[in-house]
């Protein structure tokens, strides 16, 4: 049997596409013994990765402010169909962080974690938008995370078959798979007159 | 300030249409003490979820046999761009699921589930392809969870932005996403004349 290709990747370079790629991480962190895995929003910030800590809040409260978690990014890119069913598999990328995520509590840095997060969804919203008054600010649970110890995979280009295989008559290769925006939708109560932005209606993510 | 609306569901019904609709999953599991989370291509089968263990290794043998898992599988719907950067949210469906997943070791049990993950991913692919081999079916693991302890949450519509922001001179409503295929690539050693099957040049997610 053939060996799989090489699939780790530990530059930060590779590391950090992904998370700048991403929309959603799965976070992974224990709560009374047990495995939970949440999917929330999230945002790299230099080396941190900062993201809304309401979905961990009570495991957060128990820990006392220092979270062990696993923050994972992943991107989906195709399904890879070989001759064999052994030999199936998918294209990703993906994006492992281990390490303790700790709650923001200081107001300006809580700020500046948010219009993060906002900036990496939606790059030129924050500008736009009324800013979190102080209760919201209050109401809303940050956390952050060295990009200490992490790790990326990727699976990339055809399948990879056994020799004997190549000769059977069906077909190979790869569904690309891509999350692609559609047309902006206006919400009911949307005052007239006001258009949609440009990163609304051309709105893509960004690929290193 | 308003209460956000309920998003929690317990019903099968929920629960299954997006794990039916989801292409990876993400398990966490804890190992040496720490919480892990990995992508991983799975699939339904009745009352189950069978998925790829070989992440999940290392944990699997020190557990024994018997791994408590967390397993999340999360479709993301769209950006919710609201009038004040509290209210911005993503529309997304994510289904939870924890239990105990244990190792499929019967050759026949295995081999069923390695065709349900096929199955999930590529409905008629398993009919065309080689099967697995012994050696192949031996160098696979397959785990399986029971769907016991289980909830969705479901995140839909349009933004909801405090009365007062209303009048503000802002665009507001959803960008949506969908994850699409694009016309399948065939392999640089793809046999002249084999054709794309329908269910690569047609492929998409059944959504119920």
């Amino acid at each position: 049997m053939k060996r799989l290709p090489k699939r780790g990747h530990y530059d930060r370079d590779t590391i950090d596409a992904i998370l700048d790629e991403g929309i959603v991480c799965h976070l992974g962190f224990i709560h009374a013994g047990s495995p939970f895995v949440i999917p929330t929003l999230y945002a790299r910030s230099g080396d941190a990765v900062l993201f809304h800590g309401s979905a961990a809040s009570r495991a957060l409260e128990i820990a006392k402010g220092t979270l062990p978690v696993c923050l994972t990014v992943t991107l989906v890119d195709g399904l890879v169909l070989a001759r064999s069913a052994f030999h199936h598999s998918a294209n990703y990328r993906s994006a492992v962080l281990l390490g303790n995520a700790r709650e923001i509590t200081e107001p300006n840095e809580k700020l500046r974690a948010l219009e993060a997060i906002s900036e990496h969804l939606i790059p030129g919203r924050w500008a736009e938008v009324r800013r979190p008054s102080k209760k919201e600010l209050l109401a809303t649970s940050v956390l952050k995370m060295p990009i200490d110890e992490a790790s990326a995979k990727i699976r990339e280009g055809g399948p990879l078959d056994e020799d004997d295989d190549y000769t059977r008559d069906v077909w190979a290769g790869i569904i690309p798979l891509e999350l692609r925006a559609l047309a902006p939708v206006a919400d009911e109560r949307l005052r007239r007159g006001i258009a949609a932005p440009a990163y609304a209606r051309r709105y893509a993510r960004p690929r290193r």
